[in-house]
């Protein structure tokens, strides 16, 4: 079984309240959240980081970020605003070793982002 | 001639610090910088807002996340570590729309982001 605690949550064996999946990707909601709206979309496949991310695979971090906007429409904040992150290391504050994108919105969120 | 800024930035008719260009993006400082290294990517052409961005653009954005990733590298903070942002609408804090990615790094980013 993967130690990668995203891979398990693909996988199934770790609950978790998932709002969208498809062949690629997996949306799910972040159990700290930081906003009113709160969700991590990361591709199905282990990819440890933005920068494992291959030449070919330049696509699929487009699609994570459609299924951020598409995430987006359907939690109701397509219209009032929203803010994706994706952090890359230390200084990024990367804890989770399994490249994901953040999706933030239903309050205003501020400058700097972080 | 456009009015968006950053259609005008990329045609050269305004200035500003590019660090990067190729025959889809632009990478420039952002004139107001929140970490050391604070650097905006666009693309070239006008799309206002992420939702604006075609279905058949997605590797477009993916090619902006990737163009970070190179921007990241070229300054030096590719193994310390970054933050990818970019904002939506009014609680995203969108100022300019015409879409972009900030990269930021050169300092530990704190959370939650904005």
């Amino acid at each position: 079984m993967s130690e990668c605690i995203f891979c398990r949550i693909v996988a199934g064996t770790i609950p978790s309240k998932i709002v969208y999946a498809d062949d690629q990707a997996v949306a799910f909601e972040d159990i700290n959240p930081q906003a009113p709206v709160h969700v991590l979309v990361i591709p199905r496949k282990h990819v440890s980081s933005l920068g494992e991310v291959a030449e070919g695979d330049q696509a699929l971090l487009g699609h994570l970020m459609r299924t951020c906007l598409k995430i987006a429409q359907d939690k109701g904040i397509g219209a009032s605003g929203y803010r994706i992150v994706t952090n890359a290391g230390r200084d990024g504050g990367q804890t989770v070793f399994h490249v994901h994108l953040h999706l933030l919105g239903g309050r205003a969120l501020s400058w700097p982002p972080g």
